[in-house]
This record gives C-alpha cells, sequence and structure tokens, in this order.
C-alpha cells in the first residue's frame, strides 16, 4: 500500500504525514509548488507535484508517477477566494476522481465536513460557497465506482489530540491532529469503503468509530 | 403550456419574454426582488418571486405558486462575484432541478454555454470558475429524469437578431436574441428531449438545427 496525499501542504495534510509515518504505511506527498517540495525534502518526505488546477492528463500523469494506490483529498482552497475554492475543492477534487477511476486506482478518502448535506447550515455559516462545493464533490464521489470512504470532520482546531471522537450530524470540534487519526483509520479499515462518518470530539476510540 | 422563466430579468430572460409573447406561449416571470416585480407588473407582464439562494422549500413553493409546467433557467450572476456564481449558476439551478423533478414538472430547457464540457478552453477564458458552475449544473441534469434540453450558445452579443444559426463545438458569438428563439424553438419541439446543441450564429434557420 501507498497512499498520496493530496494537498500535504495543508494543515491535516501534514499532521497526516507524521500519523502515516508512524503507522510505518508507505506514502508520498502531494504538493503544488517547487518550494513545497524543497522543504519536504529537506525533511525526507517523499514528495510528488501535482497541481489540481492543471489538465487531467497532467493531473494524471502526478497521480500515477507517485505510485499510490491509495488517494487521500485533503486540498482546499482555504481563504485563498471562492475562484479557487471551485477550482480546488470542487473540480480539483472530481478531477482527481477521474483520473483515479480512469488509472483503476480504487480507494479513495475524502476529508469533506460536517454539513456538507445539510443544506439549512449554509446560510449562516458565512461559507456557502465552501459548502457547494463540497457537497458536489461528493455526489461525484458517490457516483464513481472508486472505494471511497467520506470523513465529515466537524470544526477543526489546532488544539491537541483527543484521540477519542463520537459520531455527530450537529455541531462538535474536533483537532486536525484527530481528523488524520481517523484518515489512518480508514486506510487501515476495509470496511468503511462505501461509508460516511460525520463526527467531531467525543469519548470514544476512534477505531471503536470509524469501523 | 407554462413557462416559468427563471432568470427573467437577465438580459436573455428579458428578451424571452418578448419571443414568448409574440409566439402566444404563456409565461411567467421568475425575479427574484420586489423591485424587479413592480417594474415588470408595471409592463403587464405576468412575474413570480423566486429566489435561487432560497431553501428547497421556498423554491419549490415558488415553482410551484407559477403554475408553469416548463421551466426555463436563463439565471446567471455574471460578474457580481464568484460566491454568487456558486449559489446561482450551479447551486441554484440544482436546486430547481430537485424541486422539478419532486414537483413532476418534467420539461427543463437549461441555458448553458459552449465549452462547458471542453476543459481544455477553460482556463485561457479568464472565467474558469463560471464554467465549472455550468459544467457541473449541467452534468446533475444528465442525471435526472427530467425531459431536459441544453442549450450551449458561443460568445453572448447584443447585436440585432441574425435569426439563422449553425451547430458550433468551437468559437463564434450569437446576439442573445437568437439565443431566446432557440429556446423558444427548444420548447415547441419536444423531439429536443435529452439533447444539446452548441452553436452559434450562422446560415442555417433555428428550425433546421434545433429540432
Amino acid at each position: 500500500m501507498k497512499v498520496l496525499i493530496i494537498g500535504a501542504h495543508g494543515k491535516v495534510g501534514h499532521l497526516l504525514i507524521g500519523e502515516l509515518q508512524s503507522h510505518n504505511i508507505d506514502f508520498v506527498a502531494g504538493l503544488r509548488s517547487e518550494e513545497q517540495i524543497k522543504a519536504y525534502q529537506a525533511n525526507n518526505i517523499p514528495t510528488q507535484y501535482i497541481d489540481l488546477t492543471g489538465s487531467l492528463d497532467d493531473i494524471h500523469d502526478s497521480i500515477i508517477a507517485s505510485g499510490a494506490d491509495v488517494l487521500v483529498f485533503t486540498a482546499g482552497a482555504g481563504g485563498a477566494g471562492y475562484d479557487l475554492t471551485m477550482e480546488i475543492d470542487l473540480d480539483g477534487a472530481i478531477k482527481t476522481m477521474m483520473v483515479a477511476e480512469a488509472a483503476g486506482i480504487k480507494r479513495y478518502i475524502m476529508v469533506s465536513a460536517m454539513y456538507s448535506e445539510d443544506r439549512s447550515k449554509w446560510e449562516a455559516s458565512g461559507i456557502r460557497p465552501y459548502y457547494i462545493a463540497k457537497h458536489y464533490a461528493d455526489e461525484h464521489l458517490r457516483g464513481t465506482d472508486l472505494d471511497y470512504t467520506i470523513l465529515h470532520p466537524g470544526l477543526l482546531t489546532d488544539e491537541e489530540s483527543v484521540g477519542k471522537i463520537k459520531l455527530s450530524k450537529d455541531g462538535g470540534s474536533v483537532p486536525r491532529i484527530d481528523v488524520a487519526k481517523t484518515i489512518v483509520q480508514a486506510i487501515e479499515t476495509p470496511s468503511t469503503i462505501k461509508k460516511e462518518y460525520e463526527f467531531a470530539s467525543g469519548d470514544e476510540p476512534i477505531a471503536n468509530v470509524i469501523k
């Protein structure tokens, strides 16, 4: 098994590197700039250039070159503008799904968001376009024949690991480090295929919830 | 037959009113503000309030209240910001499709754009987020059981009617008034159901092309 982290320079992606290392899972960090690649290589982290705003052919070449058989999508435009939200979180994500299907790479872990299926929460959030992008990327993924798992964490924080979560459709926060741990749990648990999990910090071991 | 023009205050929507009138097709102008409604009513144009950023329930109520059995989607955020492009052109459009399916309103005419299926043209266009929104709205429509027709006009102009078009996947412009005429042609031609047309001004009568 080899994991390509799509969005390895993001906060969750960066934390995922450490989790994969501690679980001895082979991986490669997908990065969009030479500057990021140099910085990661200086820390002996294996890297793969991938630009989600690029063409399908270029994304195909990047994913094949990575040698990965598991894709983790944890990229996002963040606050860089809703043009990039559409290009990264929506179209960028779907392009990686199209490449995965074409290349026969079945396993795909999507880091989505709590409320991506609950329109009633979008308007008051102040970031409705973000939820729209995540919603339609998830919808596309469900329509593929990929072995997907969709994770829907609540409000992300930079706090230390709680290491325990609970299923929650309506509120709650979770440290990004624990999101990284749920990704590893999903990667290691084939029974999570074709399932989705809305979750926040709680009092259950992650392995008891993501199963 | 009664047509609801979703986006009747837009340039194409406004021109469509005159075309429907001259063809004696019953219609109602879908508008998003009381100000627009007052202005149209002052001209004896039947109106229906509809806010594409509203909830599914509210959009459902608006569409049912219109009494329409044909929906024409010609709304768009235009240059108002890519947050609204996501909320109107993508999610707003799809919400009207969801309502149409739930309400059993089968006929749906989508005004899309040339190149919405051709990613190679998006980047250089300078309006890639617009194409992303149109692309995924169209994709969703194809997956519904609606009796859709998708029109993909080339570059829209405000010039006078040529009255003739041609199929074109790669370039060309077309006056908005002729797009309005193609919409009427699609409405009046059941054999256009489940079909898509990429077109620009040309030398064929519209009825010879949209058939």
